[in-house]
């Protein structure tokens, strides 16, 4: 075990340094310790331990590089799903800019709500409406093309509350986390409500998942040739949901294997913990609780956004670790110091 | 270019050694040539020149190593689709065990041919009527109890014409294809029209497949607790049938990148190739032409199972590949020498 430490902490700090930020200020620390942004407590210890039992060969907890699959909520979870989600936003602004070839969404929910601005009858659509509202906002050009507007996007918005760019509010002990993970072996995969073809353009830039790794919700797509070019034309009709029991499904279809890792903040995440957990084997469960006001948002059982309450009742009893924001990370973003 | 051959084929006979089988015969020969068993034809000059080509930095076609992706149908192009599908002869078996418990069958196509043993009828189902026996014929078990079903089919199942386990039918020039493409950086992916949960237990085995991997048809499934336990239950709706005009959608939604070279036999894979090849950078399409009566079969455009008729019109003026299996490979199967 002694050399397994020592060889998982320095693959670890390879890949630290590559990350950049505020990680290259402190090599050595790096080096002594593969998650230098978390304090010391139950859920950086259970993180450590999880790790240090799968890659120890030998052991009933040895898990076989091939089975190293780690899955990550995106939305509250790995960056800020508050005040609203970031494709959310997104879809607002495609929505405001598309409704005058679109007068029909006057009168129909959930677009009347975006186009008055009424974010309370916005959020009265629920979570299956948003979803609704974003994919199809999203349809009616190219595969590609909607790449481009996704990166054109992101270019120029900034977060309401933080005034920066969304993909600037990652969080970097999650960054952290992943890195650590990969470093020792595992492969590291987005399983969000969010679209995955909203994701794919930053998440290897920002996550360091490439687009292959992203697992999301989809709406459907057509094959055409069209001028001699073959296209994907986006369509405007849902073709799945990757949200709450939508997780494991979507995780079965893509992976085909059954992680041993799962990272979620809400109850949409709930199935995902329970697939991932309850397999009769060693894993990690781990729960985000937004507990800090004061550098990113305080939240649980009563958000629109993000809820988590079933969850959180069900970690103690299935060995979930809850992370304490507010306590447990030193810092939460790469400007947070 | 000299240094780089030199890796690539070092590389390749190092993969090589590991396939077993007819190669370890030959380490030197492995060494000098990463195709032993292609003869030296066209299609065997253009998958060479092309990966050359793709792994050549500083050159116009070089193809960085995250882009590398290659894509194979696996019916007619991995292992043989005549006289039908491995994977309808396996539906085939259970449609006929689970006749006594849906008696609606013995009056409904394709059921009803199924149990009459009217393969005519069959037929005229037509390929979506096929694949939805397939996968109707899988639902009603949990994902896990479905793997266990598809191996122990696999260990007692014999092939109506050779008499042996499907898994020993895989043609070995392509396994040399699939290892020489991964020692070169590319990562390799089975798309095909039959179902993904049907593929994942056997094709890291036989084609070094891992289940994340394959891209498949899917009929729908549902996540449930169930005494305590995440399970997901299969259930007898279709979801996706990945083929045709479907493959391009599937790759999308599983790689999320356009691949780089694609493989196929058939009508079904004409669209995977348009997508692949008519980016309008270098790429490579290649169609396996099954003229090989002695050892395999021979037929085209008036098959019924893996028809190649508009395929193999568009080949010439799209610069693809024509395999000519009875020509261009020294050897088809394990055995088979």
């Amino acid at each position: 075990m002694h050399n397994i430490t020592r060889r998982a902490i320095g693959q670890g700090a390879l890949s630290l340094a590559m990350l950049g930020g505020p990680l290259l200020g402190s090599p050595a620390l790096a080096q002594s310790d593969p998650l230098p942004l978390w304090n010391d407590g139950a859920a950086r210890r259970a993180i450590l331990a999880f790790v240090a039992a799968a890659t120890t060969p030998g052991t009933p907890d040895f898990v076989p590089p091939d089975q190293r699959i780690a899955v990550f909520d995106n939305d509250g979870t790995l960056w800020p799903e508050q005040p609203m989600y970031g494709q959310l936003a997104f879809a607002l602004d495609r929505v405001r800019a598309l409704a005058p070839l679109n007068p029909a969404w006057k009168n129909r929910q959930p677009f009347k709500a975006v186009l008055d601005g009424d974010l309370k009858a916005l959020a009265e659509a629920g979570e299956r409406g948003l979803v609704e509202l974003v994919m199809a906002a999203h349809a009616g050009m190219t595969a590609s093309d909607f790449t481009g507007i996704v990166e054109r996007w992101l270019a120029s918005a900034r977060h309401p509350h933080f005034g920066r760019p969304y993909t600037d509010l990652a969080y970097q002990p999650m960054l952290e986390v992943m890195a650590y993970l990969r470093a020792n072996g595992f492969r590291t995969f987005i399983v969000s409500g969010g679209g995955v073809e909203f994701m794919r353009p930053w998440t290897e830039r920002v996550y360091g998942v490439p687009p292959g790794q992203v697992i999301g919700s989809s709406i459907k797509t057509r094959f055409e040739m069209r001028d001699g070019r073959p296209e994907l034309f986006r369509l405007p009709e849902i073709d799945f949901i990757d949200d709450g029991p939508g997780k494991p499904v979507g995780i079965n279809a893509h992976i085909g294997q059954r992680p041993v890792a799962a990272f979620g903040n809400s109850d949409g995440d709930l199935q995902m913990l329970q697939w991932t957990t309850l397999a009769g084997r060693r894993s990690l469960g781990v729960l985000i609780h937004h507990t800090d006001a004061a550098r990113e948002f305080a939240y649980d059982r009563d958000s629109e956004f993000g809820r988590l309450d079933k969850a959180l009742d069900a970690a103690p009893g299935n060995g979930w670790s809850i992370v304490n924001m507010k306590d447990d990370w030193k810092q939460v973003f790469a400007f947070d110091r």
